[in-house]
């Protein structure tokens, strides 16, 4: 699972397994990282740089799925628009190979990691190295974010999961 | 020349050029086009799309500059992310090609073409059927949009090359 926190400065990204070597479920750690733009290059070569990096780590994981944050409107428009430039080139690497996109509110993304939507980042950072049993909270915070958002991902597939064989059993 | 007007549901391309057979300085119509998206697909795919067609577009055109309107922020933040994806993505098909992006304001680009800011669509299309010699108005808007923003660079180019060798006369 492959996690993208989008940024006009710094992307963070994230890749944590939903098994571990047994095939058990089972959060596994496995990469994290940021893409720091430089702010004095031209606006479409900072995506370009965003595109060839997620590219990159993209064709290394090869994840089934890529995890990103949902739009939140509470940004004004100035800020969305950037933020939207950055998500282009984000989504569009994962198109490019083939990998499907889901999506999550960041309320949901929270809570599927601290079981509360409205935690601050600190909690967060804590909750994700508990999560993936890493000895020091994740930095950048991007980064982190990126991590959770895999993870909620990886719980969400697995709530559907069982609830899925919940029904068959219902049904039976 | 190569105008891109980005859209959430059709971006539109123009193509432009700045000299005659002659190489003498006078607009020449190209191309134009729109690409419009599929509602129905994801919005990964939907980006890669856009930013598929514009890349054939580009490497068929090979233009020295893409021009592309500046960002405006009269939208709300949610129609802002949603075209701030769309411009990502057609920023980057320029980049990958090395290809220069301008960016032009909206009031700029109308003033170029029709001499007034604030000149509505019927307007502007009017007035690029006429300096191209389209026979009708250029169809759909936002290929004329496109084929305007084009205009608008070459304009703009003119005026500071004309600026540039009077400043050399001025200084013998």
């Amino acid at each position: 699972m492959f996690g993208i926190d989008c940024g006009t400065e710094i992307t963070g990204f994230g890749v944590v397994d939903s098994c571990d070597e047994m095939h058990e479920p089972q959060l596994k750690y496995q990469a994290m990282g940021a893409i720091r733009l430089a702010k004095t290059r031209a606006l479409a070569e900072r995506l370009d740089q965003v595109f060839r990096e997620l590219t990159v780590e993209l064709e290394r994981w090869r994840p089934d799925t890529v995890a990103i944050e949902e739009v939140f409107y509470s940004v004004n428009a100035k800020s969305a628009l950037k933020l939207g430039q950055v998500r282009g080139v984000a989504l569009l690497a994962a198109a490019q190979q083939g990998i499907p996109v889901a999506e999550y509110a960041p309320l949901k993304i929270k809570s599927s990691v601290v079981g509360y939507g409205l935690a601050k980042k600190e909690q967060v950072q804590f909750m994700i190295a508990r999560l993936l049993g890493l000895a020091e909270p994740p930095q950048p915070a991007d980064a982190a974010d990126a991590l959770a958002i895999a993870i909620c991902h990886i719980h969400t597939a697995q709530t559907l999961a069982l609830q899925g064989s919940g029904l068959q059993e219902a049904a039976r």
